[in-house]
């Protein structure tokens, strides 16, 4: 995944360092920002802290979508007395640029504040060179280098700007595999190949994303919910939108109160399927398999991520967990690079391990 | 794997800490009893360094295999000086017993040494109590509580202590997979699917195994050499017996100047197997596959540690990496521990997985 280097293209030259009062409140805009009202997709996920010269905080604000205030915007009227002087700790660069709503180097400049610091530039060209604005308005601007703070930013921020660099949503696949690489035994039955931990993250992963796919085979077999659980059953607060893809027949999704929408592709078409998801405003989607449709979206170059869970069990037989890759012979196989591993114990139970891998060109 | 709880069974209550020199006097030795002259099999490997007080090297040894001199007796017989009063360092406890040679603790008494620090205690009940006997000898005996020491000594040692514990074998079975659990593409190429490291692994596997075992179908389809070699394929000093098992044709293995000897087990049988090769003084068997013959020695519970090398690459067709294990629902699935787990990188390739597993029970 290349990711436009923001650091590069805009030049900023007098920035001061930060201060432990200043990271803290970056991690609280961050918190803002991550927070289950906000929605995902084509909108950044942005959180705004205004803090005094002596630590107080002043306001806080996020933005809640297309057509709703900024962050910055909705922190500036959250505060109930002065905020002249204060700093503003924002999530992403503020933008310089008149959208649906005025640019928020303006309403900074307006409202008097002193001293700007953020945790990411903004890597929109339509939108960026906002510190610059502001330093040459005489405000003191500043780019966290926090690495933790970084990291959370960048996290927070994947889905929105894979979709500004390469005009398709972000795919994370998800496969959970035996040892010897069996989705399920000779019989059929899956449950559970892995332990609690594995089947926890799978409930983060489609809370955090847009969207969960699923090929007609799953549909039909699994007649899954697709919905983000907590571990005891109830529905979690964000929910992604559920999609069956493929040709055949297949069930609809169960409807469930609190669930996201239900949404049916008649496509076989990995890209044509992303298109039509980006088009809704999806950023970000979890391709949680079957084996057939984890291959094809293999297969044509879509897959950004995939996350294994692999259970140190063997089964000898039964279904593979991928499906054909159009590959017969060794040199041509798929490399992934591993960019990290991880074990999932479980109490008294086998420890699943869990593998981040990417394509990896060779 | 359970091992004969050694320190429990013979109490030993004036035990003495070692000294730093002791500690490297004991490495020593564990180099010593572990040099490719030193057979393996059914004897256990043994050194022994005979340490002044003042810290010169007095004498050091080795057993060289049935009905030669014990290591003590060695370390005594290479001494050119006096010995009276020197510490003697010894990898597993002096024996105590008339065997086809006499009990090193009478040896090591008549040639007046004041202390013995060994590495292990013997788990033979034949053997055991040479430290209290010596201690009872007025002779001042510590064991090392080093924990690098310990694992060192027990690496040595354990083929040899599950012969005596188990009166088979020592297991490892060794497989390459892709991610998808897939031993080779679907026209058979297989090399490599792992990288320099993992195979350079399994040379150093041959090397300290006793034989080296795989079944008529890799015999035929790869025609191996089955030797330990070096990197640049040169022959390294310690060769394993080289077994093909099975009951069908299979082209005899090459003969090569300075490989293990060759040997034909017209058996299906995995516990006939490993009895026969208990019989030829066979310790420590490397099961290398195919797929076949490690799905029956687990299928037959006679796997005690599975090493895995997992290459992160996906194949999406070809042979299992694992035959049938009789299994067909997934609650019946062979579950494995997972002992320890270790990135193998390749410089410039992808990262493989090496995973050390032994069957659970449940
Ligand atoms: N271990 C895991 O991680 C995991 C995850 C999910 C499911 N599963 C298991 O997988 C099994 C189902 O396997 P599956 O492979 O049949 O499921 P699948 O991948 O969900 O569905 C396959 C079907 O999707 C359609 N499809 C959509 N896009 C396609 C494309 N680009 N190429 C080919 N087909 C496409 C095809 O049917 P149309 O005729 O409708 O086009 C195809 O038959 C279930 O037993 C389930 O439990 C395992
Ligand atoms: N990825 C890896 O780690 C790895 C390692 C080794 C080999 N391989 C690949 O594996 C392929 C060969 O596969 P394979 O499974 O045919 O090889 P295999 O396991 O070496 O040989 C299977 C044969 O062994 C005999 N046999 C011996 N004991 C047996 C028992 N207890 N149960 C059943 N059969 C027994 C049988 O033939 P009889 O009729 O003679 O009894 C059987 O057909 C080759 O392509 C090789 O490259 C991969």
């Amino acid at each position: 995944m290349s990711r436009a280097d923001t650091e590069a293209t805009t030049p900023c030259t007098t920035m001061s360092c930060t201060t432990e009062a200043e990271r803290a409140a970056l991690h609280h805009a961050l918190d803002l920002a991550a927070a289950p009202g906000v929605p995902a997709g084509p909108n950044p996920r942005v959180g705004c802290v205004l803090l005094a010269p002596d630590g107080r905080i002043l306001g806080e604000g996020r933005h809640r979508g297309a057509g709703t205030a900024h962050a910055e915007v909705d922190a500036l009227r959250s505060a109930t007395g002065p905020v002249r002087g204060a700093t503003a700790l924002v999530t992403l660069e503020p933008c310089d640029h008149h959208g649906r709503t005025g640019p928020c180097t303006q309403a900074l400049r307006d409202a008097g504040i002193a001293r700007v610091v953020v945790a990411r530039r903004d890597p929109n060209p339509v939108a960026a060179g906002g510190l610059d604005t502001l330093r040459e308005a005489g405000i003191d601007v500043a780019v966290s280098e926090d690495p933790q703070l970084t990291a959370r930013a960048e996290e927070l921020l994947r889905g929105w700007e894979h979709g500004l660099v390469h005009h398709r949503p972000l795919v994370t696949a998800k496969l959970a595999l035996t040892l010897d690489g069996r989705a399920a035994a000779a019989d059929g039955t899956s449950r559970w190949i892995t332990g609690p931990a594995a089947r926890a993250e799978v409930h983060d992963l489609r809370e955090c994303c847009d969207a969960v796919l699923v090929g007609t085979g799953t549909a039909r077999l699994d007649a899954p919910q697709l919905t983000a659980r907590h571990e005891d059953g109830t529905l979690r607060a964000r929910q992604p939108l559920r999609v069956v893809m493929g040709e055949g027949e297949a069930p609809a999704l169960p409807t469930l109160p609190g669930a996201g929408e239900a949404l049916r592709l008649r496509t076989r078409d990995p890209e044509a399927a992303l298109e039509d998801l980006f088009d809704r405003g999806i950023r970000h989607v979890l391709v949680e398999g079957g084996p057939t449709l984890a291959a094809a979206f293999l297969t044509a170059g879509l897959v950004d991520e995939l996350i294994v869970h692999l259970a140190p069990s063997l089964l000898g037989a039964g279904p593979a967990g991928i499906g054909d890759l159009g590959i017969t012979t060794i040199t041509d196989r798929l490399d992934l690079e591993l960019r990290d591993l991880r074990p999932l114990p479980t109490p008294d139970g086998p420890t699943d391990l869990r593998l981040l891998l990417q394509p990896r060109t060779r």
